[in-house]
């Protein structure tokens, strides 16, 4: 038992490896040639810098480039899909979290040797008058407070099905294992064509402002054809240079698919109940790849005073393990504080998501490298072990977090179950050179666990226990 | 049983890493220590350019300098070793697959702590009229069309006992994790002396000019005499300094050593038989690490028209699950074609055999980097992710293809089992703005798995299903 | 089974990558901007460079800027500890194993999520006249030629309870998997303050000079007030900044804590012998992180005119397996040998703890890059695949070295066990141009395994067996 539990701890600790926090590289004549020294001497809020739009739809782009994300090996994208938009299909270099912070939709995910599982039993029929008979790989729906987990390389596309815009803050962890070319995030488009929006982000360089295309763009269209066995019209259609709409599109009359019928309600979790249809199939094929993970009833932590804290990790959502990744969702009250704690494991990559919260991240020097208010739409990357705490401003604080690890863990600093706690009373009061009444009061007298209520007073406490 | 099959994918996608594609660095100043960007803008056919001619064959070594090797961290090396020619010991820094593409062989291979299991009953009579009785470790004997699988750091030696030579193309991934250090090819020799072709690969600096030993060379003699019990004059003997005949050896008279005997249709099947004494022992020491790949018969994808494709994985070759590598072996007939797909998670290592196919491939900006004729002994290296095809000329293709992960996969796009037949009708229309029509041609048209016949027309067809 | 041996295996290799030994990064302008190469042309010993006095205690710092260990991506410090003398508690941005080369002394670790399971029944009393009742996580013992493991991340302090200075050397895998930072030694104090010699080793650039806090020092002191629930002036008592003791203070009166009470025999066996409260804390939190090394009574090979070897790897201790590291302590009587070898899939820290070798380590050229004596106090780094040699002169030698697997392979040229053992006799005939007679004594006339006793002799023997 210890053996496995062991092992199943050194797969978590495993993939991810070389991101180096270089925010300010040294420019000593010494150190050129060798490794560079990352200082982390400042750390800032972070917005989107470019936008690509499309016909039915926004796309922004966190600059990858910045030392932040560069250093991280991370990158961000957020889109907003109108109502009926069809985000075309596509793949990337890496794997990928998409947190949906509005709205609802279908995701279709096309991995490689999984069957067309969703089949029409009837004819469907539109427009035309000829009916189609169809069959495609299942399609998951989901809604708000969701996660969508996707491994690299595997082609997707998205819908909103619902009459609100649809917006999802997408994660990629470019320098995850899985990843074997360089770090940049790469978007290859099955359909439509890259936008200026995209083709910037994906290099500052002045020579890339040629035209990009779908990878079938790249291919000799009578090869197409063939492949395809179609004319050499329909190929030059599956490459479409003159495409204009970006790579979300409108679906006039709403998209057709096929799915099981449900209730509203059932919706969300059909995707995750798939049946298997056999020990065999138990791949990717039938994990499950969209879980929730803002709803208040499955909170891991819940101070009634303070908030709640969910996360999902490779236990709660087994393709996590595959993709050596995890997030969190937490909920701050008014003025109500997270415990000064570090990521043990992991990068952590925070997005403001509603209200507001003073936010302080401290270097192994003792310094604060960030201490900032963070808004609703704002990000920043609190890098692994760093000390961090976040205090809630009038408002109350709502954020996600993206974690480079499939089980990020955080050690607390205060409150139950924190560093202080561990320590003997007598290491403390030696420590801090105070007395054992003092080191009393620091170890016990909080007795929250990570998310801690506001106090409104500033004088201490006699010791309690 | 979920639980597992997710483990057993996350430990394929853990092991590679950090191969920057870095065809085309950045001169941007801005970029000027950071990350450098990988620009893949071209790609082209490569042939050896050293070569290093010993006593009894040649080895010729591709430019591991190339920006394509360098990139994708692999080395490529082609032995030819003539009949009763002996490929001295040595060990290099990183997992090698070897494909022989000609002849057969012998191979001996000295993994630590594994048994001396070939034992003579008899005593053995050579030459001088003197008896010696011997045991050493197993040996493997290989044909045309085997692979052979070594971890990093194994010492091990071949030998050519047939006829014709011996024509063996090892492939090096020098950026896996089993090579701690840079991402150099690096060849230990136990005997014989590097030579100026192995010399100038290591190092393209001019200093490097001085004379290579093997590595007892570098030990002082005395210790080594010490160190095997025998003569100062003998220890010289294991430096031997001026040994001339190069790394590949004539045996006059053949070699002799301890060989189960079996007729020959049988030998090349024994090494992989061997009897494992124990539970304990089944290690390293009696992994199989010979297997058939281009044996006709075990086609994994056949097509009668097109052609078939096999390969090797962790599931079909346990000891590459240990390698984080796998392989891939195709034909195709005239004028067939491999349908348009990319490398989910891996860089493909493509070497023609005989015959030629034209190769596309394509990168994330829909742009051909590579667009040409593939011929015998042409190599081409495919980034992971970016989209191929390939079409046989008139002489057919065959072709082997090395490629960085345990269990490598293609995510094809036109056929059966494509991305395209995963798509919901509605959204290959909408994508491409063609009819359902035309998007039920393109999804149901080839029925074909990977591998698609000729179609001798360029219209297309009605659609079917 | 098969299987599983193998998967092990791979997991051993999985770890630890891109540690790039550029002892000579090549000045060619063709090679900027491309993957260094790295020469390894010279080696050396290396002893600290830097001190950090302490009010209880010294500790020294190896250069880990020098090229050695940048390449090998490793750091090391030393501490000594006086008795009654505290280390505060801190932990570092990467798994550290530490050998204890004198004295004896308790450490407390602090792991996220672990219980406090050391809790007084009886109230405890001290100066003040005041009782308290403490409860704290574990503690462990330790004592001379123990290892101590540690996972990156986790706080802990140590506390010397003997009457001889504690000195330990520790080693950080700075380059492992589970920093994700760059690959400098960070040291983040959760008491004292980080001195002078502390900030100086971690960069040279001098702009650094500023004061260094602990962690604490970074966060607002009204934030802290609240979140330990204290006033504000034992918050700002946390933070220290007077603080002029460094981070070994002196306990006046010795440490009072809570552990079992046994006889001094049995201590330093107590903290692995923990009771396992139910399955489901067979975690970090109860696995056993001290295990003994140097005991001669569990050697793993022990020669009787030779000497003796011990290590402990992921299958003697567990933890090793989630840090991938490895160690093994050796002892070689006057004139001693350890037989020629390499190491198969590990970089090998060696530190002489007593008594001096001569020691020459071989690059794949046959070049000695390192020929020199090792004695007490000194470090080399032999890296992966080298081959090397370690002879003892007079007073004999006495060593541990660290390794970067969690079960890091020798392979031996020289003895039982050797790959010259698993030659065919007729493969070593031809390989180095010598009678079959003289291969057979290259062979067989070293009966030892991996420790060679001195012959006195330079003369060979007639063949044996």
């Amino acid at each position: 038992m210890a053996k496995s539990s062991v092992l199943i701890l050194s797969l978590c600790i495993l993939a991810f490896t070389h991101r180096c926090l270089s925010y300010d590289p040294s420019t000593d004549p010494e150190l050129q040639g060798r490794r560079r020294e990352c200082e982390l001497r400042r750390i800032s809020t972070q917005q989107p810098i470019r936008k690509e739009v499309s016909e039915a739809g926004v796309t922004e782009f966190w600059d990858q480039f910045n030392e932040q994300f560069e250093s991280a090996g991370v990158a961000i994208i957020r889109h907003t899909i109108e109502s009926r938009g069809l985000l075309l299909p596509s793949y990337t270099n890496a794997p990928r979290l998409a947190y949906i912070s509005r709205g609802r939709g279908v995701i279709g995910v096309m991995a490689p040797g999984c069957p067309e599982t969703y089949q029409s039993q009837e004819e469907s029929q539109k427009g035309s008058g000829q009916r189609f008979r169809d069959q495609h790989q299942k399609i998951g729906h989901y809604r708000q407070g969701d996660l969508i987990a996707l491994p690299a390389g595997v082609a997707h596309w998205c819908y909103n099905d619902g009459d609100e815009p649809l917006v999802a803050l997408v994660f990629f962890d470019t320098s995850n294992d899985a990843n074997q070319l360089d770090s940049n995030y790469r978007r290859f488009s099955l359909a439509g064509n890259p936008q200026e929006g995209q083709r910037r982000i994906v290099s500052r360089k002045g020579q890339e402002e040629g035209s990009g295309n779908n990878i079938f763009g790249g291919f000799d269209t009578r090869i197409l054809a063939e492949a395809f066995g179609v004319s050499i019209e329909t190929a030059r259609k599956l490459q479409n240079p003159e495409d204009q709409r970006g790579h979300i599109v409108r679906v006039e009359g709403g998209l057709e698919m096929l799915s099981p019928t449900l209730s509203r309600e059932q919706q969300g979790r059909e995707y995750r109940r798939g049946p298997n249809v056999n020990g065999l199939e138990e791949t990717i094929c039938s994990s499950r790849l969209i879980e929730t993970l803002a709803d208040p009833t499955r909170a891991d932590v819940y101070t009634s005073q303070a908030g709640r804290l969910s996360s999902l990790n490779s236990y709660t959502l087994p393709i996590l393990e595959f993709l050596q990744l995890s997030v969190e969702h937490g909920r701050l009250y008014k003025n109500a504080m997270m415990a000064p704690h570090c990521n043990l494991n992991a990068h952590s990559v925070i997005y403001g998501l509603r209200g507001s919260a003073r936010v302080q991240i401290v270097s192994e020097r003792g310094q604060a490298v960030f201490d900032d208010v963070l808004r609703e739409g704002d990000l920043v990357i609190a890098p692994q072990n760093f000390a961090l705490v976040k205090q809630a401003e009038n408002q109350g604080f709502e954020w996600v977090a993206f974690k480079t690890n499939a089980n990020a863990m955080i050690s607390t600093l205060a409150g139950k179950t924190s560093v202080m706690r561990g320590l003997p009373l007598d290491v403390i009061a030696n420590a801090y050179q105070i007395s054992r009444e003092e080191a009393s009061s620091l170890k016990y007298n909080r007795e929250e666990v990570t998310l801690l209520a506001p106090t409104y007073r500033s004088s201490g406490r006699s010791a309690a226990a």
